[in-house]
């Protein structure tokens, strides 16, 4: 069918639209227009082209096999007409035209569609401080600003770095500064801890520590309140509760989040969010059924909560864009929505995770518990192995799964694991669920139970109120409060194991193999709170088994052991 | 509440049953019985334990923290009894007791049961041929068996060594000979590829191909005739269509599948289907409703056919084995059945899959096609990165993944791949689930168009006529019989790599940049068979809209494209 269809963004949901459209109607015309001279690039590769990792720009605008993706390349291999240096500026929806202006020539001229694409996605905020503008200030917005950035460190001008915010970006590029370019960095973040919209406080300190280990250096609960300086020297002024503090910078990379680019389409009368994504339904159709959008312009259902959230993630603008390829071309396809899944790797960890935080989940309305779970990543026998740490966010009642989060450092096993939960999202998994969950088992590769097996299991025996837990903060802030004398610590190691910390804090600590626990009964205390130790929860939770029996009520277990409490930072000190 | 449980079998399933429902019960007592010395191991390990990788058979008996799980542990850490050289004999159902002997006094005895669980697994096949119980064949039947292996491998008595069968243990025992003991080994094979049950023949190739590049030698399509020699010298003579060869080892390993142990259920009058399997429903419960079986003695329903099957995997055990535990206590747990997921470690290689291949698929009656799609594993801009080989099994018409099957170097990235499909398996799954899988996205791990989102548009685009492909053995047939000149081949890359195949085939082998080949069209003949190839499938799936929006109907693409190809090594040589 002889259709003109034009799109709006040529980085990521637009050419993939464009291309699905064209294969699936050749006799079809598409016209892509771009504000950049950059376009069909890997944006979320940017920090590990700063790095170093990635030697040339232009790879990040490459096929897997060294074609650049340019104006040519669309003409010639994929039929698809790119204009670059052409900014929409605005949207003629009676008349069915686009508004272009050349940036070059700076002459306008009206484009007709049939159906139209806005594929406009995000701009990285910049924070309303003094100086936020400075040279040397920058965010990391396109290509040309990761070009630029980079010239700076080839240049050997940067030897100390602010990084503002702890997301992902933002803890990307702090691992690229620090790791290949030995720049001093510190990272500054509103929120008590890192990745704080998707991690658990405890998961969080332990990736923290692991890059304090890799000497980035943190200030967290940290409020930028501006930035100085002059000739190319900055200064960041941020405050925390304990006062103002100054911290000197080479280069100030701002990453506190992306806006959706959606003023082209609330101009034209398009149904925009309060938080300004563009609305679209499951066929990526705007309130105007003849104009698509999808990509980082606009918002997606979350599976989790039913609502709808702003998800700026290239592999969803990809998905997406195939689904507005078939609807273009009169096929009947629907993009559902996400669960939210995200992997990051910092140095020699990395964090995952899919759904709902418990914090996350709370706000969102569920009454829910979560539950750490640390394991090996293979069969323990197996040489090469680390541990892993998996946090289950569940709902009470219905143990409907509302996320699951971890760190491992190793980092494709840990990947694999959260895949597997999202594959089982849309369908609303239980912790049941997780229990018989199916995984291909070898000792080079897992457990025979493997650790998402085991959350289930820990899960079930928790909600069915067979198991109780405290996660690291929570026994931390207990054992603080152990002159109080409110809280019975037990450790249900052998004695060897035990033996450093009975001797650190007699009195505090104390010791009963779980294997004796059931002769031994008469050693706990019924009146006080009763925290249960080992090295990763397995054998506390057996005592806790003992203790419930005997009737003990008043009993909980330390979630992942030992281990979670020193990857945590909270264990007690020798 | 007081009741006897006893369990026969105390390897994998038996020893979760009990210690579940112990937990849940501690007022029940728990017996369980086994023959052997050695109980609670994982078997899956021994492996790793000949290669000398675990270097202490206690190894594989013992908790991650280093806790041998004998008698005594049963005792006190699960207040389970646990009796060692025990046997049971036989069942009587009306008295409900077990008749047990004592292996090392001879003495008898009956054991009375409230509830029961039979756990005997599996015992490993020996071939019924002249030979097979020589001095210096064995089967890797439990740990004992692995440790008279290894005490031959130590003792340096091995310099050549057979293994019978290309399965799982077969493979994973010749990986731990040639490996880490240097031996010359032989793996005989009678089906003509290896892992023959679970991988096409493409991806068996890529597999064999790795192994064979690592000094194992493989002889497929063959049987094994007899095993011959005196003293310590042992002659494997096999037959293939070629004729008859004799093959000399000081060590043979048979490894040509397990058969259950369901002689005492039948006995006792339980059903068991005609593979010898203990029939169970999804409580695991048998045709007697106080007795339970599971693990690798039992047949459980398989997600993909609907049909019941035998899969002997410690994972299975496990999950079921806690299904038991529920059950044992009075809870209601479910074990629906198994889609069939699977890993294997081959030196640097990996192999994993789900569900059914091709010729499973289709031997179940479904109207099935597979697709091979190759991509690498993470980002192609990212510095590590291997090429990942996933093949799809997929109904005609309902769209249904039947299967997915994959090779790659990054075990873990593959595995994680297969199990996401495996966790969408129980909900039985359309090409449209893998197109819109979302899976966490950073480029480290993946691509922002997964190589499972891509294997679901491909099988899409295939199922919908929109594609054609053709598996590297089908090109390789067509390419051996291009003197007929009934066939096309045209490469669509750019000229400097389509050069030298131009220069080794001039007549045969043709090149048209795929960016040129529409208005190039002239040069394709209309009435042959066009098979177009290019690095990776990408391509000349491109090529291949273009030829069909042109009227071509005789044009296929070749999967994978040239890197699987060479892969398999079907390519053609230069």
């Amino acid at each position: 069918m002889r259709e003109n269809v034009v799109v709006i963004g040529a980085v990521a949901l637009g050419p993939k639209a464009a291309c699905r459209y064209k294969r699936l109607n050749p006799e079809g015309q598409v016209i892509m227009l771009d504000r950049g001279n950059r376009i069909s690039y890997g944006g979320c590769g940017i920090p590990y082209y700063v790095s170093g990792d990635v030697s040339d720009a232009d790879e990040l605008q490459s096929t897997s096999f060294h074609m650049v993706r340019d104006v040519p390349f669309f003409r010639d291999i994929k039929a698809v007409e790119a204009r670059t240096r052409s900014e929409a500026l605005g949207i003629d929806r009676a008349g069915k035209t686009v508004r272009v202006k050349n940036l070059d020539t700076g002459g306008e001229y009206d484009l007709p569609y049939d159906k139209l694409v806005i594929a406009t996605g995000s701009t990285p905020r910049r924070l309303p401080i003094p100086g936020a503008n400075l040279p040397g200030v920058h965010t990391v917005a396109d290509l040309d600003a990761a070009v630029a950035i980079r010239k700076g460190l080839t240049e050997g001008a940067v030897g100390k770095a602010v990084v503002v915010g702890a997301g992902f970006i933002g803890l990307e590029m702090a691992v690229a500064l620090a790791d290949m370019w030995g720049i001093e960095t510190t990272v500054v973040e509103y929120a008590p801890s890192v990745l704080p919209t998707v991690l658990s406080p405890a998961l969080a300190a332990m990736a923290q520590r692991h890059m304090e280990g890799k000497d980035v250096s943190f200030r967290l609960g940290a409020q930028v309140a501006r930035i100085e300086g002059e000739d190319k020297a900055r200064r960041v002024v941020v405050k925390t509760a304990s006062g103002e503090e100054t911290i000197e910078a080479d280069l100030v990379i701002l990453s506190v989040g992306v806006t959706p680019n959606s003023e082209l389409a609330k101009a034209a009368g398009l149904e925009v969010s309060p938080r300004g994504g563009i609305v679209v339904n499951e066929a990526m159709a705007t309130s105007d059924p003849c104009i698509f959008a999808g990509g980082d312009c606009s918002e997606i259902r979350n599976l989790v909560t039913g609502g709808s959230f702003f998800l700026p993630l290239g592999s969803l603008a990809n998905r997406q864009g195939r689904v507005i390829g078939d609807n273009l071309a009169g096929l009947d396809s629907r993009f559902e929505g996400a669960a939210g899944a995200w992997c990051v790797k910092l140095f020699e960890q990395s964090a995952s995770g899919v759904g709902l935080t418990l914090e996350a989940a709370r706000r969102a309305g569920f009454d829910a518990v979560s539950i750490l779970v640390s394991q090996f990543d293979r069969a323990h026998f197996y040489p090469d192995k680390e541990f892993m740490y998996l946090e289950l966010v569940a709902e009470r009642g219905t143990r409907r799964v509302l996320g699951v989060q971890g760190v491992c450092g190793q980092g494709d096993a840990l990947v694999g694991r959260i895949g597997a939960v999202s594959a089982l999202m849309p369908g609303k998994p239980t912790t049941r669920d997780l229990s018989v969950l199916e995984l291909p088992y070898s000792p080079p590769f897992n457990s025979a139970m493997d650790i998402l097996n085991v959350l289930g299991n820990v899960g079930d025996n928790v909600l069915s109120g067979r198991n109780a837990s405290i996660d690291p903060f929570e026994f931390d802030a207990l054992f603080d409060a152990r002159d109080a004398g409110e809280t019975f610590f037990l450790d249900c190691r052998e004695g060897p194991s035990a033996e450093p910390l009975l001797k650190a804090y007699p009195g505090a600590w104390h010791n009963i193999p779980q294997g004796q626990l059931a002769r031994r009964l008469s050693e706990v205390p019924r009146d006080k709170k009763v925290v249960l130790v080992c090295n990763s929860g397995a054998r506390s939770y057996e005592a806790f088994v003992i203790l419930a029996h005997a009737g003990f009520t008043n009993v909980f277990n330390v979630a992942g052991g030992m281990s979670s409490l020193t990857n945590a930072g909270v264990d007690p000190k020798l």
